[in-house]
C-alpha cells in the first residue's frame, strides 16, 4: 500500500484492519478533498511556494481527478490507504514531483476536518431544501383536509374531535421549528479548519498557512483560530449535525407509526395507493404497508449512528486519535438515511389517500362528552361539578 | 387517592406502579405549574368565567401554596397522585367550591406541558450563564498561560508543540459555540402550550382560551396554535434541549479525560490543590483526582437520560400516552447534573496548577521534527522530499 | 464528612459533588456491605488477627448495626462520605478501638465489589422466582385461551388464523429461553472478590486475607483468584447482569404495545378489568389503559440505565477509577424496575379478560386465503400457480 | 423487479427506499438459505408432495445456486428484491416449472429466520474459536511476564505493585467467563423455526410441514413449536446473540485504552513492533499505535449496532413487520466486527514487547506504603493507627 509516511512496511492484517472501509468512504468524500486542496494550492501559491506554472499545473491534474472521481462507478485503488494518499500519488501522474510539494502547511489532519466541513455544509443545505419540500407537501394536505373531522386519541383511546388538518399540521409545525436548528448547526459549521495541520498550527515555524485566503476560496464566514479547536470540532461537529437533524427522522417516525395505527383495516382512516404496497409470499390477500415500517426502523438505524460516533468521540483524550475515522462512515449513511427517509416522506404525504367515510363514522358521540361539560359551564355551572355529572353517564 | 377523574376505585398496586416517582418529580415542577394555573385562572377571569372577588380569592390562595411548596423539605403528600391535583384539592382549603372552577379550558396534558416548558426556559437561561462562566475561568486562565509551551499530542503520542493556552482556548471556543445551540433551542421553546387541552383544543365548544393572554403572562413570545402540535411537542421538545446541551457534558468530560492523563505522575503536567483530592482507604500515599472522573463519568449519565426520552417518545403513537410521565425524571436530573458539572468544572479551571518545570521539560527535541522540515522547505525545497530526509533521522 | 483517609480538608462544594446520590445508594446497598464485613472479621479471626472476644464484640456491633440499618426510613448520616465509612465510623460506637482493626486485608474496592456482588445475586434469585410468576400467569391463561381464535397479523394487516393461546404461549416461551441466560448470569456472578483488595491483592506482603474462608461465609462457589479480575468485574458483571435481564422488560414492553393496539376500541380484542384504568380530568367519557403504557416506557428507562453503566465502563484504563461509582444508581433502580414491571405483568395477565365476541366477529374469510393455496395444492396443484390464483381473487 | 407475490407494480422509488442494502446483506446470507430451501425441499418430498425426481433435480437446481453464489464476488442482481426471490426466480432456469412448487408450506418469513438462526450458530461456533485463540495468546504471555513487576494503578495514580502477568491475566478469566455466556446464546439458538410459515404456522389446514424433519437435516436440537414465539424471536434473539458477545469487544477495548496509556513515551511500559505503527503525513518523527485506537473505536461502533437493531424490535407489535428487515445489516457488520478485533488482539497479545527497564524504573518507593501498614500490623498494630501513621510521611 503507498504511505505518505514512507519507509516502514506495515503488517498485512493489522493494515486491512486500520484501513477497514475506509477506500469505499473516502470515495464519497474525495470531490470535497480534491476542492480544499484546490484551495490549499493556491494559498501556497499566494506565499510563492508555488509558480504560476506550477500551480496552473497543478490546477489541471486536480481538475483531471475530479473528472475522474465523479464517475459513476469510481473506486479508490486499493494500493492506498485513504483518499488523502490517493490524490497526492495520483497527482504524481500529471504533475510528476510537483505533487511532492503539495502537502505542505497542511496534515491529513486539517485535510480530513475540512473535507469532511464542507461535506456536512453541503449536506445540511440539501436537508434544508428537502426539509421545505415535505412541509410544502404537508402545507398543501393539511389544507386540502383542513375540515375533516377525526377522533383525536390519547391513551390509544377516542378522546375528543379533530381534524386530519391539525394532525398533518403538527407535523408540519415542528418541521418548521427543525429548521431553527438547521440553521444555527449552519452557523457552527461556517468556520475554515483549514490550516490547522496536525491540530497545533505551525507556530514558531518560518511558514504559515493563510488561513483567510482558503476560507475565501471555500465560502466560510470565519476561520477557526485556535487549531487545537479546529482539531476537538472533528466528531464534535459531527454529533451537532445529527442531533440537530434528528427530528426529522423521529418525526418521519411518528408520522410512520400513526399512519400504521390508521391504515390498519379496523381503523382504516387513510390509505396508500396500491402501488405503494407490498404482497406476501404465500397470503395472496396481502396489501402491505412496509413502506412505513421502513421509515419508523430508519429512526432506530439512525440513533445507532449518533450512538457510534458520540461512543467514540466520548472515550478519547485531546489531539487526534486514530477512531475517529471510524466515525466517517455513520456520519456518511447517516445522511443518506435522512436524505432518503424526507424523499418517501414527501411522497408519502402526497399520496394519501384520506378515508372519508371511516373518518365520519368514527366520530362517536363520546368524543364531544367535554364539549358537553364545555356548555354547562357556559351556562353558568362550575367545571368539577359539571365533568362529574357527565361522567356519570360514562359509567357502566 | 385523591383523583380528579372520580369514582373508580384503582387497585392499589397498578396505581402506585402508575404513579412511581412523580409525586418528588412533581414537587420539582410546582412552582411553574402555580405559576401557570394564577395565568390560567387570570384568563378564565378575562372572559368572565370568574368574578374579580373570586379571581382574588384564588390568587391568594396558589399564592399560599406557592409559600407553601418553596419551603425547604416540602413534599407533594401521597394522597394525591400528582402535583396537578394537589394544586387543585389544596385550593379547596382556602377557596372551597372555587376550586372547582379552575380546570375548565385546560387539561392536565396542556398542563404538564406548560409547567415542563417554563422550567425548561428558566433552566436553560440558567445553563447559558454556568456555561459564560466556565468561559470566563478559561479565558482567564488560557491568558495566563499563553504562552507556555506543552507538547500537543496525537495518537497519544508527542506530536508538535503547542500551548497551555490553546489546549484551554480550545475548550473556550467550543463553549461558545455551543451557545449558538442554546439560544436556537431558546427559540424554540418560547411557545405557549396552554390552551392546547389534552392536545386537540376546544374546536367547536362554546368557550374557548385566550391563548394569547396567557402567554403574554406566561412571557412567551409566541403561542402555539395548533394544540395538536403541542401535544407532538412533549418528550420531543425535551429531546431538543437536551441534545443541545449534550456538548458541554461532553466537552466537561474531554477535558476531565485530559486532565486525567495530564495529572498522572508520569506526565505531572498539571495538578489540582490538595483540597480537591482525596485519599484511599488503605493506601496511605495516595492524592486521588476523584473529582475528574466524577466529571468524564456524569457524561455517560447525561448520555443515558438523552436515551431514556429518546426511547419513550420513539415508541408511542400521536396524542398524549401516559410514558411520557416517565420523562420527567430524565430531564429534571439531567438539568441539575449539567448545573453541577458547568459549577464544578469553573472551580477546577480556576484553580488548575501549572506544572512549569514538568511542561518544559517534557519539550523534547522530537516535536520540532516537523518545523525542521518547514524550515527546509522554506529555504527551496520540496515537502515530502524533505519530510524524507527528516523521516530517515528518526527510523531506528 | 468523616473519612477514612484522613486529614485532607477537602473543598466542601466538590466534595458534595463526588458523594452525589452516594449515601441513599449504598443505604439500600448496606445490608450486604455489613454482611460482607461480618464474613471479612471472621476471617481476620481465623488469622489469629482478632482474639476470640474481639471477634464477638465486632460481631455484636455489626448485628446491631444490622438492626439499625434494616429499619424503614434508615439513612446513612450525611457526615460519611459512603456506606463503608458509616460501618467503620458507627462501629467505635460499640466497639471502640476495635473499629480501627476491621479494614485490615480489605480496601473499600473489594468491600464495594462484594457487597455490590451479593446484591446482584440477591436480586437475580428473586428476578428468577418473579419470572416463573409471569411464566405460570401466561401459562394458565394460554391453557384456558387455547382454542379462541385470534386473527394473525403482520404489517399491521391481517394475515392469517392464530389463538390467543398461540400469543400468550409466545411470550410465555420466551421468558423460558430467558432462564437460560440468568442461569448463565448466576454462574458467573458466583465468584468471591473479597480479598481483592485495592484490586492487586497483597502479594509479597506478610498477611495475605484467606478468600476461601470468606468465600464459604459468602456462599460463593468460587473464589475470583486474580485480584486484577476483580477489579475489572466492577461495572462488567453489572452489564452482563442488565444485558440479561434486559429481554424480561424487553418482553413485558412488547407484550403491553400488543395490548394498547388489542384494547383500542376498534380493535377490542381484550379489556383489562375498570379498576386498572384511569380517567381524564377534563373527558369525563375516558378509561385509559396508563398502566401498559408505563410497562413500555419502563422498558425505554430500563436501556438507559444500561447505557449509563456502559458509558462509564468504556471510558476507563485499568484500576479502580471513581467513575464507577456513578453506576451503582443505575443498577439499583434497573433491578427495581425490572421488580416492579414483571409484577404488574403477572397481574395484567391474570385479570385479562378476553373478549370472545369481538375476536369471533375479526375472523374474517380473507384470513383463510393461504389456507385455500394449501388445499389446491394438496389437491395436485403447484405451489405459486395456486398462490396466483387465489391472489387473482384478491386485485381490486 | 421479479415479485415472489405478484402483478402489482410498485412505485420504483418506493421500492428501492424499501430494498435499500437488502441484496448485499442477502449475498452474505444465501448459502444459509440455500441450505435450508434444501431441507425445506426435502421435508416435502417425505410428504410426497415432490417426486424422488422431482427432489432430485431441485436438489441439483439448489446445489448449482450454492456454486455461483459461493463464487468472489457474487452479487444478487438487482431485478429481485431479496435472497428468497432469488433462489425461486433463479431456480426455474434449471428445473423449470418445478420451482413453482418449493414455497409450499413455508414463507418468507420462516425462510429468513432459518437462514438468519443458521448464520448467528455458524459465527457464534466462530467467536468461540477465536475467544479460545485470544485466551491461548493471552495464557502465553501472562505465564512468560508472570513476576515481572508493574505498578498497578488507581484513579489514574501508582496504587500497589501488580505484575505484567496479572493484567493480562485479568482479560484472560474475563474471556473465559464470556464463554459461559455465549454457551447459553449457544443453547437458546439452537431451535429450528422453519414451519413457523408467516408466523401463525398452518393450522387447521389440510398440510402441515414437517418441523422435526428439517430440525434433523439442519442439525438444530430443538424445535420452536410455537410459531409466534418463532415469529417473535426475529430481532431478539440477535439482540440475545449481540449483547453477550459485548463482553468481548468491551474487553478488547479496554485493553486497549490500557495499552494506549501504557505505550505512551511517558510511561513507556509496552511496545508493539515497528512494523505495527504507522507514521504521519507530516510529522517524519511519529510511530504511532493506531491499531489499538481502531480497537477501542470499534467498540462503539458494535455498541451502536446493537443499538439499532433494539431500537427497531422495541417499537413494533406482534407479528412480522418489515424494519426487522433492517436488523440485518446490524447484525452481519457487528459479528464481523468481532470477528476482526477478536483477530488484531491476539496478534496484538502475541507481539507485545514488555519494556523491562521502565516497568522496573517505575516501581517506586510509594506502592509499597500499604506493605509497610501490613507489616506494621502483623507486627501487632491496629490497622487504621498504622495507617494514619504512614499517611503521615505522604503529607506534604
Amino acid at each position: 500500500m503507498n504511505k505518505l509516511w514512507g519507509d516502514i512496511t506495515p503488517d498485512k492484517e493489522l493494515e486491512k484492519f486500520c484501513v477497514g472501509d475506509d477506500l469505499a468512504v473516502d470515495t464519497k468524500l474525495l470531490p470535497h478533498d480534491i476542492k480544499a486542496t484546490l484551495a490549499h494550492v493556491q494559498m501556497l501559491a499566494s506565499l510563492n511556494l508555488l509558480s504560476k506554472n506550477e500551480l496552473a499545473d497543478i490546477e489541471n491534474g486536480l481538475n483531471e481527478l475530479s473528472k475522474i472521481v465523479s464517475k459513476k462507478g469510481f473506486k479508490i485503488p486499493e494500493k492506498y490507504e485513504d483518499g488523502h494518499s490517493f490524490i497526492e500519488f495520483e497527482l504524481h501522474k500529471s504533475c510528476n514531483k510537483l505533487a511532492r510539494k503539495i502537502h505542505f502547511l497542511r496534515s491529513r489532519n486539517d485535510q480530513s476536518l475540512t473535507m469532511i466541513r464542507l461535506f456536512m455544509q453541503q449536506k445540511l443545505e440539501l436537508m434544508t431544501t428537502k426539509t421545505a419540500s415535505v412541509i410544502e407537501a404537508l402545507a398543501e394536505q393539511s389544507k386540502i383536509h383542513k375540515s375533516q373531522k377525526m377522533p383525536g386519541y390519547t391513551h390509544m383511546q377516542k378522546a375528543m374531535p379533530t381534524t386530519v388538518g391539525a394532525w398533518l399540521g403538527s407535523y408540519l409545525d415542528a418541521l418548521e421549528d427543525s429548521l431553527i436548528l438547521q440553521e444555527a448547526t449552519k452557523h457552527i459549521l461556517d468556520q475554515n479548519p483549514l490550516g490547522s495541520g496536525a491540530g497545533f498550527g505551525f507556530d514558531g515555524q518560518k511558514l504559515q498557512p493563510n488561513k483567510e485566503f482558503t476560507a475565501k476560496k471555500l465560502n466560510f464566514s470565519e476561520v477557526q483560530q485556535n487549531p487545537m479547536y479546529a482539531g476537538l470540532s472533528r466528531g464534535y461537529f459531527e454529533i451537532i449535525l445529527l442531533q440537530n437533524l434528528e427530528p426529522l427522522v423521529l418525526l418521519a417516525s411518528s408520522f410512520a407509526s400513526d399512519l400504521l395505527l390508521y391504515t390498519t383495516v379496523e381503523f382504516n382512516f387513510f390509505s396508500l395507493p396500491v402501488s405503494f404496497t407490498t404482497g406476501s409470499s404465500i397470503m395472496p390477500q396481502k396489501h402491505n404497508y412496509d413502506v412505513l415500517e421502513i421509515m419508523r426502523g430508519k429512526e432506530s438505524i439512525y440513533w445507532g449512528y449518533v450512538e457510534q460516533i458520540h461512543g467514540i468521540i466520548e472515550k478519547k483524550t485531546s489531539g487526534y486519535q486514530r477512531d475517529l475515522q471510524l466515525a466517517k462512515k455513520p456520519l456518511i449513511e447517516a445522511i443518506q438515511l435522512v436524505e432518503d427517509v424526507l424523499n418517501i416522506w414527501e411522497k408519502v404525504v402526497e399520496n394519501l389517500e384520506v378515508n372519508k367515510k371511516s373518518l365520519d363514522k368514527a366520530m362517536t358521540p363520546e368524543l364531544h362528552a367535554t364539549e358537553k361539560v364545555n356548555n354547562s359551564v357556559a351556562a353558568g355551572g362550575s367545571f368539577r361539578d359539571e365533568y362529574m355529572k357527565v361522567k356519570k353517564e360514562y359509567l357502566k
